[in-house]
């Protein structure tokens, strides 16, 4: 650790953590540019955890460190309570290097633990191996996927809807892991998917044209379908151009936008009343794709079709939403499946953000970019000396290449081993780094592959509404 | 007068007052159904003309009838300012007998009075003689109507916008109103028209389905377009229909509700926290046709082409926003048109309510129906007897068979000569009431006869999104 921080005394963090805290108020308060206040809450959290394994103390506002305080080398975050996660679609944030505290949310949510009975009982009906994102816990969290499954045994057939805010051409690995778990899903089940590209959303709530906005969509889709989607199972739409070519769509937007008030989305999404109309109505949008009947040229007009979301945790505000609405307009609450976030480069601590460069593996990054990021920027759970590495072990799980090959490397057993391995200190940070860089080198460059075989007529042919296989 | 409020002291009457203002404060606050309040409100109304008419005084809460207090007859309603006017898309009432006091109202809404020069313009421009409406004031305030006739002079063109909300099949002939005046603005100045039926706002604001308003804006079109319009310069839409199948549209709606906040709505609307978010981004939607690239089909994607709104003063909060919104969008503010309200049987307190059969001559009224309705409600300016009549004449002011002939009665020099003999006492109710049924009675025949003649094929063609006849 070479930073400015490491210097500084109790105190002096206490003091600079202050300083800080009131500079994030200002921007937010300013409404300042979301990647501005980004860093300068990214610096807070750092500043968090610098002044825990400093001074053994939570920091408390208010309260300066006392003089009996111990240094405690816990590794950068301790272990324990945290109850600063900040989850809703639009902020991911905690002061753990762990990551967002899952279980907790799973209280907090309302939803229910993918625990390994559900994981058995999917491998049953699937006649699969689970996904290693169930295996790993990766989805970890449900909503009503028992009754998907009663259904689908009885011959009764679902439908999958994912999405993806397009705010930029840029979507780094992270966004692929919706899309790569339900082609699974699509795959393994046999069924049809929408996924929905929320431009309309992106504009109102960025400083972008609605011309850009549709121009992310259709390029974001191209990423999309590279993950390999079965066109003849799958639609993907722009809200700017569904909206506009689908009267059931629209209908299903009034209804829901009647059944809602804006004291619930204030409640459900922390809206002001300085917020524009447009974001205020918007949540309709988002819940419409969950019911079938948003899809005649799919399900010929049906509305009992059941609908399975695999999404973000950070979404599930929007179908908790839904999910109030659904049997007040007759329709069938829609079932979720619900992944953890995706860490930047630089700690667990926040998601991965396209708006900033240097915490994201990109799908455009050249071989020589990876190594690079992976090498320079991921936090590592090391030992700052090989010989203390070797002597004491390293951290997998504040270690984010760790966690990134938990996402990526397919082999159960390997994985395992590098986590013992590590833990041990036999296995260096250097070398953790090159097995990551190794494993997402080949497979951004197979995307890459995949995705220049996409060509204009192929995504035109996935945002064509039109009839899709589906058997229910 | 036969009622059981004039035998009543001043203080009972204030002690009802203070009763009845409690109950529509209840009812109001118990959100009950909109037929009841407007029947307590009505009451109410007439309890404070009554008070006024025993006491002299203007009824104020808290303020009981002075001892001093002397009976003044100065008919139904005292002529002078009146504070109390409600008007706003969803309620118009006053205590004024005469009615909503416009002259207020224009410099309440901000907006011009249509005053003789431009009147005389509006002639001069279209080589016309100006509409009765315009000659009698009863479209008597506008927005940036020079601009509209400076350009037209110039050659360039414009394109006219109105609207209805389908809350149910009935309609009567106050609604005809704006329809009867558009459609000789059309024929004047040779332009397209487009006519939203805001088939999805009254699903948010009623408690109706979905299918029955899309129904009733099918039926209501065909009333409509028995006013005569000429199919290939009009477009009516259902806002159901025309969202799901134009993105130029919606990409309007998006457009204006990103430039309109909670705020905002809360203080043109009078929105609250309670409201459904539907109603609370709705404006938008009534917005977004003032805006010529809303309608591609018609005018090939230019969004430049001015547009004039001719519509009650009622709906005015809509289109301020819009104009406040238009150049911050990149384009021109709509002019307007404002008329009148069309006076219910009972009298210029309130308009024409459909919801209330007895205030109302509907468009399918038998000749009997029509003629029993003006004998019966149609409030009088008369004196209760002959004699009385004959010596002291009636008011036309207040009377609502004589407003109706305003409305109605094409010729100015019989129409001026009924006003004289009225007032003269040479013409009797009577005799005032059989001019106007005689006037009604071919007239709603007429349009009668004219509707059935309208096809299904008809309303079809005139609901397809298609190019109209425009050059500009």
């Amino acid at each position: 650790m070479t930073d400015r921080t490491e210097a500084m005394s109790p105190l002096e963090l206490y003091e600079s953590l202050m300083a800080q805290g009131d500079k994030v108020r200002a921007l937010k308060t300013a409404k300042a540019d979301k990647t501005e206040i980004d860093a300068a809450v990214q610096l807070l959290l750092k500043l968090k955890v610098d002044y825990k394994q400093v001074t053994g103390q939570d920091y408390k506002a208010g309260s300066p460190p006392s003089e009996s305080s111990v240094v405690h080398d816990n590794g950068p975050a301790a272990d324990g309570a945290d109850d600063e996660d900040t989850v809703d679609p639009w902020n991911v944030s905690t002061t753990n290097a762990k990551g967002v505290d899952y279980d907790k949310l799973i209280v907090r949510f309302g939803s229910s633990k993918i625990d390994k009975e559900l994981v058995d009982r999917i491998e049953k009906v699937a006649g699969q191996k689970p996904h290693r994102f169930l295996r790993r816990g990766i989805f970890f969290s449900h909503r009503d996927m028992h009754q998907v499954l009663d259904a689908y045994e009885k011959n009764k057939s679902f439908y999958l809807y994912t999405g993806r805010g397009p705010s930029s051409e840029a979507m780094h690995v992270g966004h692929l892991i919706p899309f790569i778990f339900t082609k699974w899903l699509q795959d393994v089940f046999d069924i049809p998917l929408v996924i929905q590209m929320t431009d309309d959303e992106k504009y109102l709530w960025k400083d972008l044209t609605l011309e850009d906005c549709h121009r992310f969509a259709v390029e974001n889709a191209k990423d999309i379908i590279a993950c390999g989607f079965d066109v003849n199972k799958t639609f993907i739409f722009s809200d700017l151009d569904y909206m506009g070519s689908s009267r059931e769509f629209y209908t299903n937007v009034v209804k829901i936008q009647k059944h809602v008030t804006f004291n619930q989305v204030k409640g459900i999404f922390g809206f002001t009343d300085s917020d524009c109309i447009g974001k205020i109505s918007f949540p309709a949008i988002q819940a419409a794709p969950s019911f079938s009947n948003s899809f005649p040229q799919i399900f010929g007009g049906r509305k009992d079709i059941p609908c399975l979301i695999p999404c973000a945790i950070d979404q599930d505000p929007y179908f908790r939403m839904t999910r109030d609405v659904a049997p007040r307009i007759g329709y069938p609450k829609p079932a979720l499946l619900h992944s953890t976030f995706f860490p930047a480069l630089q700690g667990a601590q926040t998601k991965m953000s396209a708006s900033d460069p240097n915490s994201s593996i990109f799908l455009t990054d050249t071989p020589k970019q990876i190594k690079n990021k992976v090498n320079k920027h991921a936090f590592s759970g090391g030992k700052d000396t090989v010989d203390e590495h070797r002597k004491y072990g390293g951290n997998p799980d504040v270690d984010v290449s760790f966690m990134y090959l938990t996402f990526f490397l397919e082999d159960d057993e390997q994985l395992e081993k590098i986590r013992q391995d590590y833990t041990s200190g036999a296995l260096l940070t250097g070398e953790l780094k090159k097995l990551l860089i190794e494993t997402l080198q080949p497979m951004i460059a197979e995307h890459q592959e995949r995705r220049k075989q996409v060509t204009d007529e192929m995504v035109k042919q996935f945002m064509t509404p039109r009839p899709l296989n589906f058997n229910c």
